[in-house]
């Protein structure tokens, strides 16, 4: 990771406040609906808040805690998540089958391990490179934070009676983001990718130079409502539209429309944290798999931009431009793949991000459940064509000159 | 079913022991352990104690109770099983997605369906048909008290923790049954088959003709110690053994061995219901595939009995013959058929038992997880050839003559 | 099996006669559709005539002919069916892909065995035992013409063209049956299974005693006027017509008519060995799977017979009684089980038939494209409760008194 | 497709080598041969030789031929191969059960099409687009004629008795390529990509500017004695070396080589077209999947080179470079996606290749299958990550500065 370690003061605020905001999100599930996992893409709570814990005491507390005992020492295979280099994982489909340790044999281990880092604050103090690691494993414990939130979104979709995760109350509905404008940017050089001295994931450096052609971005994201036009206007049945491996996906699965949306006696709905609600539609669409994005683009004469495109008409910060970040994740048309001179780093989390960069797409931007604070303009957020529980949506793109 | 009504007496005292054993099972289990789903066979405690009571709240309190409203709508869906009759259901392998309702409120469900029972019986005094089906519903829940320990069984299974279930100490160990012996029977006509009044279920009848050839059956089930010389003799090498179907399914799966038992540095151990444990080489070897009961069966020169000649010999009671209750569950060669005359019920309780005579084998006896005073000479459990999680053992059988 | 052996004069006349057949069915047929496989349960016709050849020069040949040299050591493996006691098999899927040998080195192959078993006609005049097994072989090839029929017509189904195997000039077109009408037969002990001098499988046998419960059979098959019925009454369509396990396999394949029924512009077709013909009304109904015989039967208020009910009206010739060979396989529902007393056979022959004695159920009497002669009273065929591309029908039963 | 319309002479002289080249591809092989498919994405020779004309008769007769009847109007559905602007597809997993039409059949069908387009050449001299129609059906056809070899090699290859294809005598080995040797290139601004008047598929354009960072590329293809070290290293066991999503896909089929080699007693063999042979140490290694290509680069240090990276030193002729064609299909890192500008022809054609932009890597070169003359500098081939059956290999690249 490209890790300028941070200042002793505010790495200790972050790590309190990231560790307890972990703990207020599953404060509103039972135990039952943070042991449940209901697909191998998704985890069950209880196994994001033991995983980020494992995380500190495996490549934290492990190295530099005078006499370190594991605080159980089969959790280090229970709740690796997918490090070889650490040794044996538990299968992720069989995640939800632990039942024992229990909720509260997790929230016990997340205390444990939280002590101990605490007495090791000293120590950190004068160790850059102890902090650093300590970035990370707050970083990633954001990541699983976001998790956490889609992951139980869809358990809860599995569930007949819609329980709602949160009250509607709760929601802080997004601004609505106006009429589509296009941007037209000019072909020529620039540089993308992480670069100075704050943290970010290996994957978003080294900065480097591309060329890029004249393109135009819009605006905004694609919102519910131009989606639902898409749906209604036979978007789902036309395989001139599709990829042909979308188009063989779609089919297969008998997919009209976007996951989680529902037409009930006439009236669309999408099943949201706070339960099924209507269609929103100026809110940007989300839960697209990016073969349902490209087809939408190619529906309406666009395609989806490029992350060298996204980075750089996002860095000038164009007057009139919007939804950048905490609307959506937004798909690009770049397979997620190193950048020139990317080196993993030495040890197990060199596993963290580099083994990913096959066969998946690069989101950029951030969603409404990512955690303030953890969006970035050079984030490469990567997932494959299939996926739709993200938090995913589309902004456009088209060729200029 | 054929139902004698029961006596309103015993009736009310069952009913209130048969459901607070229901209670008594779960006791031990955390709500994650009630809510997991460990494969689509199995299914959530919390399911099973839903089901039985959404079983007396649809064929007994909506046919019966003034001004019945069901508890929750939702869930005559979400707690039918199999009854088509009944209408939709909520699909099998998410049993586990169902988080809610919690098992707080699967509990007060049950009160609830209780408290309306208990309303109830001053009808059910002078209603010999009503008795009858509430009668059915006590045996209905006393099939799922069994299956509450064989999913959970499974489902701790899944944990490489192998947590118990029960302490150790409160298991109790059957007498072991000594050497084998062989028993012999003539040819003849005999009756089997349940007749009088007492209670039975549908499959078991009628009482009918069969003419049996001359054979012999085993003084006791099968060992863990005998099954062992089996294993480590090859047994699972040599095709021959094997029905062609078991011989592929064994292959794909790679079995080696009954499930739940593991080789621990070289020592033989099975997973129980009070944890890993050595095996207990004088004990009944239980949670065997037909397939493996017959190769078993092959290698040492006998067969797997027919239902009617188990039945004709537990009939008589024949001294120094043992373990015809209470041990293991034992496969007989007899495909689950319909006895001749058979009709199934009326109504949607007629998809009790019918329905599923094809493609499974008749199990004789009962197990150490079968409640106390279930068990019955006629009755027929019935399982597909490649079930293991059931406690299902061998007793042989031999042609004469 | 269970071989009186037959005098020489005839066995030399029926080696001729039989393998001259086998090659006569391959003669309408091109290179490409001998080797084609279309399913793995289905055969290429070139697999057919290499493995009846094999099987004379391995159970034969190789035991009983001087200085035995095989044809080809690869022919051992590739064209070896099941038969674990003769070493590999190549695996069943891939038949298909067998494009070498060629259908002439096939021919060839056949031609060579021809010629060595002549050589050996002079000892097998001696040889009672050899002579069974000769005749064992031919009960074999036998078998396997009525496959190369079944196999073929389901590689053309999958052709768009619908092209036929033979003309439909050459059908003979068995008499319609008329009205169908109900013989009864009285409890009792029968006996049934082969005994006797004349050659069966080994699965006939030992002639044993049963039991019958009054009961009465129909007269004939069901026709395809009659399943017609069934069809446009909704019979795909009603989930309490069904066995649990023939529903969901039913509802997984969205299957709403018999194989090879198609509805063309109104009017209903089958696909047959003369190509696309209307449907024949008065003719039986074939390529049921049991589901689908089982199902029709349940909604006229009928069942399925068992094997010795069949056996026994049949044996009785009662007069009024019709297509009890030659018309279609007519599913029983008995599993198919050793009968009381049954012994495989010693050495690789023992693999024939008791291997397969799981989860099938028994279909009496013979079927259009049985080779003339090779029906039997006590003939016991076996397929899957799925199987649909044999020439399978329904002859109706039901419980007396 | 970028066509710049061939002269009327070069272009009839190509098409009667071009579609003689492909009966005489299919000359060594048998009727049966050609209709056998070996998996779903591999097709039958006589597949590929009506497709091909399918092409001439669908985009060139049906617009152009004066009074156009098809030869056969199924054909129409029956070789379409995915263009869902022309109408129905027969479903690409059977085409192996199409053994009607006959090869002769298919035969007649090209010398009717060759026929028809024959009397259609006066036309054609006067028609610009007319000729590049034709030009881009040969040149579909010389694509077809490299996966007859790619797909009958891998047919012959699942028949245990190792059937050539080729005499060993009418292979031509390449020149080995002597010491592997580093070449460097400075970064800068480089165009790529197809202008100009000369044929190239619509993928390969438009031409566009790229930067490039300081690259080393290797001098040569890596062998299969290089290779070998890496099997036989441990480079199949170690998922530090893997992609996660290459381990998962590696382990699950328990690969432990390349697609083709065998170790027999000892000694690495590979299957050829010229059947079974001894490895060559000095040719390159093929038959590799992506996963396996970027594993090996991984453990000599170096990575895969960008199809930029590619084509960029291609284009420069550096001196002691070898192997660009001929030799291997060779992967590259880049993720096959449109270039800037690119737009899908309009009409049916336009499906050629732009739906298949997604999830599949680009090669580039040509392999020891590629027809004479059909290979470009800046030709872009792609194959999904787990494609083997292809002549696909290793070029090396290394970042530099």
């Amino acid at each position: 990771m490209t890790v300028t370690s941070p200042a002793f003061d505010t790495l200790l605020a972050r790590y309190t406040a990231v560790r307890g905001r972990s703990l207020a999100l599953a404060a509103p599930l039972s135990p039952e609906d943070c042991a449940a996992q209901s697909m191998p893409d998704a985890s069950p709570t209880k196994w994001h808040l033991a995983h980020t814990t494992w995380f500190f005491e495996t490549f934290v507390l492990e190295a530099h805690e005078p006499g370190f005992q594991p605080f159980a020492p089969a959790f280090r295979v229970l709740f690796n998540s997918y490090y070889n280099g650490v040794g044996a994982k538990h299968p992720r489909p069989q995640r939800g089958l632990l039942t024992r340790p229990s909720l509260d044999e997790v929230l016990a281990y997340r205390a444990n391990v939280d002590a101990r880092m605490a007495r090791l604050w000293p120590t950190v103090a004068h160790d850059d490179a102890l902090r650093g690691l300590i970035e990370l494993g707050l970083q990633h414990e954001q990541q699983h934070q976001e998790l956490i939130l889609t992951d139980i979104l869809h358990l809860l979709s599995c569930n007949p009676l819609f329980p709602a995760y949160a009250k509607a109350s709760d929601a802080v509905a997004p601004e609505p983001a106006g009429a589509l404008a296009w941007h037209s940017f000019d072909a020529g050089l620039t540089d993308i990718g992480h670069a100075g001295s704050g943290f970010a994931f290996d994957n978003e450096g080294p900065r480097h130079r591309v060329y890029l052609h004249p393109y135009a971005l819009a605006s905004r994201l694609v919102t519910q409502a131009e989606y639902l036009a898409f749906v209604e206007g036979g978007g789902y049945r036309n395989p001139l539209l599709w990829l042909a491996e979308g188009w063989d996906w779609r089919a297969a699965q008998g997919l009209e429309q976007p996951l989680y949306w529902h037409r009930i006696d006439g009236a669309w709905h999408h099943f949201t944290l706070t339960g099924l609600q209507p269609l929103q539609g100026d809110q940007p669409v989300v839960h697209l798999s990016y073969y349902e994005a490209d087809a939408y683009a190619r529906w309406v004469g666009a395609r989806l931009p490029t992350e060298a495109e996204w980075e750089h008409a996002a860095a000038q910060g164009t007057a009139g431009m919007a939804q950048w970040h905490g609307a959506a994740w937004q798909w690009t048309q770049s397979s997620y793949a190193p950048y020139p001179g990317f080196r993993v780093a030495e040890g197990a989390v060199g596993e963290y991000n580099g083994k990913f960069m096959v066969n998946q797409y690069v989101l950029r931007g951030s969603s409404s459940a990512t955690p303030s604070g953890h969006e970035r303009l050079t984030y490469r957020n990567f997932f494959p064509a299939t996926a739709r529980w993200q938090f995913t949506g589309i902004r456009l793109a088209r060729d200029l000159g």
